[in-house]
Formats: C-alpha cells, structure tokens, sequence
C-alpha cells in the first residue's frame, strides 16, 4: 500500500471517498467532514500524517470525532471550531501537552474530521483509527479492547454548550454522550480516549488514512481510464463481490438516534432470480443471500454504485438503484472473543453467531 | 417566626414534614432525604445554620440537590457520598473553598439533602433556598432572575459516572441535566450556582428551613394537643383552607422524567356540591374550584390530610381520600414579570394568565 506522509486539501477528496467505502454505508456524510477539513487545511496548511510507530512510548495521543445520527446530521453543518474547543478543552483538563491527533473511526465523516484539528493545532494526524471501518457506538473501538477509558471526554455543541463525562465504562460514557448528543440536537463534537503512545501502538488499526486515499484515488483512476471501479475497489479491499441487485424495498426507522432498517434487493444479470438483503443500524451489519446469512457484523459490507463504484450509504438507498455489494474481512482485532463481545450480531440484537467471511471461499 | 440556630437529626423530622409542606405535592419523597440527612448528622455533628446576611459579600456559597422524578426516587434510594462527591468536584473546577452550603429548593427531598453536605464538610447551611417551594426544572430558581449561572455544574449518579456541564443558559443546562439523569436511572446528585455573597443576599429567599422547621413543630404540637392541625397550618403560613373534599378520580402520565397529571375531587361538608380539581407536573400548579381558576403557579398550592394535616404528595393521591387544600401567596420575587416568565402557568403549557392569589380575597 502507498503511505501518505502530507495531506493537502485535494488529498481530502480521496481520502473521504475512501472514508465512504470502509464507512459501510454509515458513519455520517463524508462531504460534510471534507468541506470542514478543507477549510481548515486552506486556513493552515497540509495536515503531516505519521505512523504510530513514530510517537514516542510516552507521547499523547487523542481522537476526536462528531457523533450523531446521519439522518440529522444532512441538515445541520458544524464548524470545525467546537471540534477543536473539545480538543483544547480537554488537553487543559490533562494538563499536559498532546503530541498527535488521532481518528475514532475512519469510515465516514469521521476519516476526516480529525484533519480539523490536526490542521488547526500543527500537530500530526496519526495515519490509522480505531475501527478500520464504521460503527454507531462509542465504546465500539480497538481502544475499549486495550483497557482505555474513553474518559475524560469533552463533548461540545455548535451552540457554546459542553459537558466534561467522567464514567465508570466506556458503555456509560456512550449512554451518556448519546442522551446529551440527541439533546444538542442530533451532533455534538468530542475529544475522548486520551492515551499514551506506547497503549496506542497496540490499539490502532493502522495505515487507515492511507488505505482511504488510495481507495479515493483507485477508484478515480479507474473512472477516468473507463475502467471497472467496483472490480478495481474489490481488488484493492481484497473484498469480494456478495452481490448485483437494484433495490427493491426499504424499511427504515429512527430508534434513539440511530437509523435502523432493512432493505431488499432483486439481483439482475449473473444474479438474476436471487434475492439479498442488508440489516442496518446506520452500518451495513448483515448480509443475506437468498435468506442464507452470508457475512456479519464485523466484516465489512460495502455497497457500491454498480456502474460508477460510488459509495451508497444506507441513508441514500433508493428504489431501483442499481449496486453492487462487496464483502472483506475486518482488522483480526475484531476477530478475537472480546472483539465479537463489543462489535459481533448478538450485541446489534441479532440471533446470529459470527463466522469469518473469506474473500477466497 | 422562630430562627433556627442548629439542626440536629430530631429537628430534621419537622424540617422533613415543613419540606413536603412547603413541596406543593412534588419535590419528591422527603422521608429519603431525611434519612440521608440523619444519616450524615449522627455521624459528623449537628449542622449550624446561618442567615444569608452573615456571608461575607465575597464569599462563596453553592447549592446541592437531587434531581429526579419522585415516582423513580422511591424506588432507588441513593447514598449521601455521591452528593459530596458533586460538592468536592465543584469546590476543586472552581479553584477555591467554598464557605457556606445552600437548598436549591425548600420544598420536598431538597429541603433536607444539602444538610447531607453540610454535616460532612462542616460548613454552615444557609436559612434559605432559590424557591420559597418545589419546581420541577433546574432553571426554575430566583438565582436564574439574579444572572446566576448554574454552571459550572457537578452532576454524579449512584454507580460513579460524573458530568461537569458547561452551558450558554441555565434552561440549557435543565434540558442537559434532564437527559443525564434519565439515563442515569432516574435520579442524580447536582452541585451548581455556584454565587458570591453579594449576589447571594439579592437571589435567595429567606428563611425556608425555620419555616420548614416550625411547620413540622406545628402540625407535631397541634397534633399532641388535640388541636386542628389544618387550621394551625394555615394559620402559620397566612394561607387559606380552598376545598375540603375526596379524590374522585386521578390520571397520570410520565412525560420526560416528570409526573404529571389531574386530580379531580369532590366536596364534602362545607363545600358539598361543589367540584375542585388539581394540575400537577410534579407540583401541583393549578387549582380549580366549579371550574373556575382560583389560584395559579407561582402562588401555593398545598394538601394535606383533613384530620391530621400530614401532606400530601400528587404522588400520593389515592381515591377516596379526604384532603384539605391550602393556597398562600408565592415568594415576592416570583410574582414579577421575570418571575411569571419563568414559572407561571404559560411556562408549563397551560392557555391560563397569572393572577396574584390573596389569602384573605
């Protein structure tokens, strides 16, 4: 894989495109983190990423992320100023100096929210997260599995409001984030997980930003030569194609901040007379091929434009939308019991037992 | 009226009784508050009250409370340390040692929890609160009037996850606060207004807790002798006796952490024939008698049992009771424009103007 060392504002295109694939049709509108990052970019300069390696054993590191629900958060653009009012807020709290910035998630809004800060403050932006994709809940990060305490986390919105959550579990902090984040209006900015670089070099999913750009670009590339994107994304993702349908239905609702549902797919071409469908809860958690369970939760399930390869979020599922769905195994750290306890089917309330999906079976 | 020097665990028992007097059927149960109380007095001293005149202008004084709905607060009975845990957190954000502790409300449990602080830290309590009464909102104190913000706020729960708050309005911090504690389980620990002396002398009503303490001595006395414990009441507070009558019928609902609901009565023997009824959103706000608006937040409506004066809580209402109600005038400081704006009955959502209630109209 290519690393990335410099950000500019034009790297960000990639980058959230990229954001979008591994965001698996959640983790908020990637355009929305882009236009906040590129602003900031443009007002101070390329973001220097580097691996975690490079932190020093007892450097400190925190992530910042928006949290809220998608659906919500289309209609209500924040600034990048509460993402680093958090930030600032809680390196007071510490009371020491932070030496690098890191991403909570890198699918989504979220692959590009930590450039905000990373841009304003002229610290390095950590190329890596912890998740390696998307999930809609606090506690769900490498970070949890490592013993951090996601507090103290400072949570501010675009109104002037904080609050300073000191919890007993990274669940708790979830809860209560949520309750405030619902209450602010569906989007608050946070600063949370605070550790040193010695825990972090266990914890993060690495080279995360780097695999973004270059799924951004991939896939770019691909378009601009008429080439086949979702085959080109596939190949690079070592993913494999689970589907081709257009839509045919779609169940949503909204459940404590979160966009739940289920949408129904009818296969066209080499899948022609099957059936598929994908469980969300903002995320692609399930999917099924002809009622079979084919891959949970949590390995990857990405849905693609069929001709172009553009990302399809499960907030932009349409009727008849032609797309085709890929599948790829997540970060081994996911794969061990702990991993499953906090990210597997039965936590998302399906009665399903997790089975490794592989690309090659 | 009497003035009380030093609170020990027995007095507690009439401040306990005048709380829930001066609770206007809500406020929550003050039998746990008490216990709380008694509690911290057998094991740190006897609590020494002050008038709020004896604060140096300069000093500082903060308020402590429970929030919660009482239909959840009887279910979960919380321990004194998480109130001084909220206390000491603040002292700590603030940077400075407080001087003197302070009731948020005078009414129900929060008549007697900040003696749980006091009795443990050694502080001396203020003779007074920010109500005069009870309230369901944490905006709904004569501090807000006086531009006291509420925060920096402390709020602890039971299980040990903390919040500081932050906020741009003190309804900013209801709304926030609200949302924590029903996540908490429904109750909470807050420590907050946090205000100098000079303001202090302007915001606080005066006198809450010798009123709480002699309203308990006086039913207590009334009831020894034989006498009329409604009328004494009364007589205490220059209230006037409204209905005399038994609950007909009671709907309830909980709507976002508060009790809220109708009580309806019918009238026996000075007032046979005639129809009363009560709106209640924790306290009871409105009073009606043939239909007709007799008396309105933020003036009192209080009722007590017709034979023994004990009052009662809307909680509490059951069919069949006999009840008397009582209504006196509300605190000075609540009956101008700012004060209705706060609490009048527009406030809470009823289509009804605030007309100034006179005991001997």
């Amino acid at each position: 894989m290519q690393i990335l060392r410099t950000v500019d504002a034009d790297d960000l295109e990639d980058i959230a495109i990229g954001g979008a694939i591994l965001g698996t049709g959640g983790g908020g509108d990637p355009y929305i983190g882009k236009l906040m990052a590129q602003q900031a970019i443009k007002k101070h300069g390329p973001v220097r990423l580097i691996d975690i390696a490079e932190l020093p054993d007892d450097g400190l590191v925190v992530p910042v992320c928006m949290m809220g629900a998608p659906t919500v958060m289309t209609e209500k653009i924040p600034q990048g100023d509460e993402l680093m009012n958090a930030f600032r807020q809680l390196e007071q709290l510490l009371g020491r100096k932070i030496d690098a910035v890191l991403c909570g998630e890198a699918g989504g809004i979220n692959s590009t929210t930590p450039f905000v800060v990373a841009a304003a403050s002229g610290l390095p932006l950590v190329d890596g997260d912890g998740m390696g994709r998307a999930y809609p809940e606090l506690q769900m990060v490498t970070f949890t599995m490592h013993g951090v305490s996601a507090t103290p986390m400072v949570l501010c919105d675009d109104k002037g409001n904080s609050l300073v959550l000191d919890t007993i579990s990274n669940a708790w902090t979830e809860r209560l984030a949520r309750a405030a984040t619902v209450e602010m209006g569906g989007s608050a900015l946070l600063a949370f997980y605070a550790m040193d670089g010695a825990t972090a070099k266990k914890a993060v999913v690495r080279g995360t930003l780097s695999l973004c750009a270059q799924l951004g670009a991939t896939l770019r590339d691909t378009r601009a030569a008429h080439g086949e994107p979702v085959a080109a994304i596939a190949n690079l993702l070592d993913a494999k194609t689970i589907f081709h349908g257009r839509v045919r239905d779609i169940e949503r609702r909204t459940v404590g901040g979160f966009a739940r549902g289920t949408a129904q797919f009818e296969g066209v071409e080499e899948w022609a007379g099957h059936s598929f469908n994908l469980e969300f809860q903002n995320e692609f958690l399930i999917a099924r091929r002809d009622d079979q369970v084919l891959v949970t939760t949590p390995d990857l399930i990405t849905v693609l434009d069929a001709e172009s390869g553009v990302p399809v979020t499960a907030d932009s599922l349409r009727y008849g939308l032609r797309l085709k769905a890929l599948a790829f195994a997540s970060t081994p750290q996911w794969r061990t019991p702990a991993g499953i306890a906090l990210v597997g089917p039965r936590y998302f309330g399906y009665d399903i037992d997790y089975s490794p999906f592989a690309a090659t079976a």
